[in-house]
């Protein structure tokens, strides 16, 4: 069966790494758990001073909150069907929502307890949020809000999510530099209210320095990375913490293919275009800090349900036997790990998740 | 949150369509199960004389016996990890096996009860399977496995699984036409063996008519088919029995674009391209007997964890309302349902899975 390993002492480091970059920035750090999404994994940000989280639903919510987190900003626009999810969980806990369309307004006249909330700011991603020069929009939802007594203006939040199609440093800062300048300027405009500014995706959070106006980061993937990051420039390869491990079970000689249980229930199905050709994972052979890449790099070239196949795998292909475990890093840990929903440890512990 | 939807009448009227098929081509029908994955969905096959089935696991076999199954094919090139599992599973149950590999055959000595094993064809998909012109290697493996008295040689499998890449009934039909001539040839030539032919993905059992040489079906998806295996020509729209139902949460009227909560952690990342864009589902409205397309097409344009894009969707984004559910059929309906490891039937019955 394949499995999802992972490496916790990894993981420590991608964590210290991100919390000393929030404190040399003045930042506070409200990591994203849906990557993990598990509670035993969530309490190794405690050491590190980390006491308010983001998740992307209200199940998310629940089970942290289960765990321990008071803190907890649902960070997806918000949905009228879960207002009865909000307000149970608002009962005993400090949940944010963030807001993008003016309305959504009235429909969360039946919240019965305060609420703050972040407008999702677009600053070129496309995907939700109001545009950042729609500064008219902007002041027209804090005004509508106001009549609303339980729901409170808190700020801007802001997914920059673009960064994942910049493959290059300079791409990456036109988008990180464009945003934060977006930001700030909101923040100055709206001064009256005292805004906050979140901000923060893994690509830009790691490969940045300058976040001048953010008041707080929020990015989930960097826990674990995964070859997208590492395409991307936002990790080094042996920063990746989870890696798939599975059997191998076919051997082709006429075109060096090699066949694994590995395929898109476990991996998920998302790729990343490499010398031109979708790649969804990279087979590396583990170190003791890590993993790294054999001599030839080699990829997965395809996935179905349950199967995967590497091609032209040279002098690779000869010194695997069938029946031998291979090791790849994830193109999308979050993915991999939704699916996977459960880690094991090189020590053999089995950490749950809230799939599990 | 969002929900996949079921349509049992649906459900019925394609397993009735296929098992009618099969006898009229005396053909048996092995239906694969990894579609489902419900033992409660399984039943239903009962009534149409099924009783084989296909799996794509050990674990998928454990659950499938447990619910009443006793004839289980596991269609995945034999890894030798799962001896014991193997082993555990033939004591109580008939379980055939796939084997492709001569390297595969000294791994099975462990083998403590009498196994069946077909060999994987491969016609030209490239994914497994010897290929089907390798008369010797196909020679050798048989000759292999006769030392272990507990192997028996069953037969051919086949997975011509690159009608999926056939969008064309020309294309469809040159796959399907060379893949069981290959398979005759064989069984011909192997006569000795009283060798059956397994054949059958969804695209060809649906769309085919000729099954000369061939003794068994083992089609799959069919059972709910999805936008895929429509746009593929294996359905039409009002065949495909699941859906899933998103709320929509936010409009953007710049690019008249939706956003619903279904992500790809709900419906896979798997795409299908349309008029040269990748596409995640598309928009359907619930009739009395499945769904229909608006009158405008509109597909789900790109997904990421948790969100959906629809984008550009005319007088769709005036009549939608921010908290409406929206259906989609999905676009590979096993992913989305191994997923979504639950199915809600209109009458609101939760029907579970494997993985619930």
């Amino acid at each position: 069966m394949p499995t999802l390993l992972l490496d916790k002492k990894i993981c420590l480091a991608n964590i210290e790494r991100m919390a000393l970059k929030a404190r040399a920035n003045q930042l506070s750090f409200r990591p994203h758990f849906k990557t993990h999404q598990s509670a035993e994994i969530g309490n190794w940000f405690r050491d590190f001073g980390v006491s308010a989280i983001t998740v992307s639903s209200f199940r998310m919510a629940a089970y942290f909150a289960e765990a321990g987190w008071n803190d907890i900003l649902v960070a997806f626009p918000f949905n009228p069907g879960d207002i009865v999810h909000l307000n149970r969980r608002s009962e005993k806990n400090q949940i944010s929502i963030l807001i993008d369309n003016r309305e959504t307004l009235p429909l969360l006249k039946p919240i019965t307890k305060k609420v703050c909330f972040y407008i999702d700011i677009d600053t070129g991603y496309g995907r939700t949020g109001v545009k950042s020069e729609s500064v008219d929009q902007i002041n027209e939802i804090i005004r509508d809000s106001q009549s609303n007594t339980n729901l409170e203006f808190s700020g801007f939040y802001c997914h920059a999510g673009h960064s994942y199609k910049a493959f290059s440093a300079m791409e990456r800062d036109d988008i990180h530099l464009k945003a934060i300048a977006d930001l700030e300027h909101l923040k100055n405009h709206f001064l009256e209210y005292s805004p906050k500014v979140l901000y923060g995706d893994t690509p830009n959070c790691s490969t940045q320095e300058n976040f001048d106006g953010v008041d707080e980061i929020t990015p989930g993937n960097f826990i674990f990375y995964d070859l997208y990051q590492h395409i991307l420039g936002s990790c080094n390869l042996e920063d990746i913490a989870v890696a798939m491990a599975c059997p191998m079970v076919g051997k082709y000689p006429d075109d060096q293919r090699l066949l694994i249980h590995g395929g898109a229930v476990h991996f998920s199905k998302e790729s990343v275009h490499i010398d031109g050709r979708p790649r969804y994972g990279q087979l590396v052979n583990p170190t003791e800090w890590g993993w790294e890449s054999p001599v030839r790099v080699q990829f997965i070239n395809s996935l179905s349900q349950e199967h995967g196949i590497l091609e032209n795998c040279g002098e690779i292909f000869e010194r695997i036997e069938i029946g031998d475990m291979l090791h790849f890093v994830p193109v999308h840990s979050c993915l991999t790990a939704n699916l996977m929903r459960a880690y094991h440890t090189p020590e053999g512990e089995i950490i749950t998740t809230l799939n599990s």
